[in-house]
């Protein structure tokens, strides 16, 4: 382990002082799941208890909890909460009960890849167990819900040091979208913002609003205003005349999919705004963890694009639609950006650095 | 005159067949205006009946006609109208209201060049002909209303033979913000659209929504829909991916200000435009008339960025806000794009390619 990550615990603690890192939370007696509702950002930051399989599912289905790691860090303590009502049955009682539990959970979002994860990862603690008492079963669940998200925090802070080693007092940066701790317990492409706060460091955050959901507009823009950070939201399109006003020494983005070549696939837009950078001769690092690498698929051709709802652009958010009714749009959920643009990747296992097509598949190999 | 212009009254004919080309007109009476009240559009098409000063203040003023030359186009009638309910005062009285209009009618919108040039215009065909009798003068009048009008069509005209000459049946046009026949009179930057229409070609166009006015999305969109043309809009974030794809075989975006090296501000995100155009190797032209063009200014570091209320980002069309209270935002309304981005400036005077800073000056030396 690199000298950067000798106190991974004084990192934890650093984050704690500035960030929103109570996202996601069991609650004291255990009862419930402590959420941050994301639907009411950033007008209100309101708490949330989620009890019942009900409010579970809906939490997902209504984007209460949204990005990829937290669903998966809440579905696991979901499994926790509601096996743990269960715990005085039979074996079998309880496993028909988890088993159905589970499955209308993973109904809630069938794309979101680290829900069927997470709950795979419950499925197996209770399969591995189950010649065990419920009750000891039950807090085997609660150990690896917790394992799930001390994992992942793990790793968020691991890449907030490697990002953070990128920057300099007094740089600014540019980010698309949203993966912070809102998304992943304590921040990835957003992460080494707080960061530098907590160590005193300014930086200076330019925030594209990331239509047309407008993660970065509605929750990075919420983080970092909360945290202190000195950030300025800007339309997509103005990314361009920020660069160009010399304001921008690096842009730091996520990463949905990491292709054996390494180009990559993000939230639309991300493309552009290495493209942009690559004009302007500013370097680009794409911040996530290596789970997201998938040595499988050779190259940005082969990652299909989802395509969405064509009213998320033209009546979403609206008081009244902006668009004429009908009118055809066309509404990738990501891109691809081409690894020829990207200075490397920021992962938990360090920084990945050109050329990528060898350098990614040795961290597999090392392992 | 080169052959492509033999019969603009042809080309008139065919814009009007598809195109948006009531936008501004005098009423059958001659006692008001007509105008498309653009702030009901995307979801009504709604003309208006401006009669009286007050409502000619408020119709520049509250955008419901907007775009430089159809203010300045608007302004004439507006005159004219107004000055023909005088027609039976002394000259005096006459241009003491006539002064008094002019002055303000061009307090609605005091950036608005095309607005006070218009107003001088008029102003100056009164003082021209004091000596005449007032009846005389308010024909007169008229007479320059008219010719704002037809000289802008004109224009427009060539601009949109000259456009279309650059593309051919097929080609996948990417466009941002508006300047057709909403903005003047029958259309600069989208003007070749119809045509192209007119004329039976197939040509596919992205629209750029433009945040954060959404002009491409309100107008643009509104106007190639009801034309008939093969529009699709996008979030300005996606024209990186609609590139990739290999749709786009040009890009044509307004000019707002040209300056004498060929660097020009247009719309905010028209950079980004051209940055990524020339990444995929998409020629990018814009269109404009040559008034726009500055030689007093050497390039566009010495074009003064206009900054707007940051509130057009966070809260503007909005149900709720969709940013976090009194988040800092940049909001700039324009951007710089290097000449060396663009493949060509057409004009009503043809098409002119690079050494900019010399076929530039060749315009003006010419006549």
């Amino acid at each position: 382990m690199s000298s950067i990550l000798a106190s991974l615990s004084k990192t934890k603690a650093e984050m704690e002082s500035v960030g929103i890192t109570d996202n996601i939370r069991l609650s004291d007696d255990e009862d419930s799941i402590v959420i941050i509702d994301q639907t009411r950002l950033p007008g209100k930051l309101e708490y949330k208890n989620i009890a019942d399989l009900e409010s579970a599912y809906q939490a997902i289905r209504k984007l209460e909890v949204r990005g990829a790691p937290a669903i998966g860090i809440f579905a696991g303590y979901a499994m926790y909460v509601l096996s743990r009502k269960d715990a005085g049955l039979d074996f079998d009682t309880f496993y028909g009960n988890f088993t159905a539990n589970r499955e209308y959970l993973n109904s809630s979002r069938p794309t979101a890849v680290n829900l069927s994860w997470a709950l795979k990862r419950m499925d197996k603690v209770v399969c591995d167990n189950k010649d065990k008492p419920v009750r000891e079963i039950v807090e085997l669940l609660k150990k690896e819900a917790c394992a799930i998200h001390s994992e992942d925090i793990e790793m968020c802070l691991k890449i907030c040091e490697y990002g953070l080693s990128l920057l300099k007092d007094g740089d600014g940066v540019l980010t698309h979208c949203n993966a912070g701790p809102l998304a992943t317990s304590y921040g990835t492409a957003q992460g080494p913002f707080l960061l530098a706060k907590a160590r005193g460091m300014n930086i200076r955050v330019f925030v594209d609003e990331t239509r047309p959901l407008l993660q970065g507009a509605r929750l990075t823009a919420f983080e970092l205003q909360r945290a202190g950070v000195d950030a300025t939201l800007i339309c997509d399109n103005m990314a361009s005349l920020v660069m160009r006003n010399g304001w921008v020494s690096a842009c730091f983005v996520g990463c949905d999919r990491i292709a054996a070549n390494g180009d990559f696939a993000n939230k639309i837009g991300t493309s552009s705004v290495a493209i942009l950078a690559k004009h302007y001769g500013i370097p680009v690092y794409s911040l996530g963890p290596t789970s997201t690498i998938d040595m499988n698929c050779p190259d940005g051709d082969h990652i299909r694009i989802e395509l969405r709802d064509p009213d998320e652009i033209r009546t979403m958010w609206y008081e009244k639609p902006m668009a004429p009714e009908n009118v055809k749009c066309y509404n990738p959920s990501f891109d691809i950006t081409d690894h020829e643009l990207l200075s490397g990747f920021v992962t938990e296992k360090g920084i990945v650095y050109p050329p990528f097509d060898v350098n990614l598949k040795k961290l597999f190999d090392e392992n």
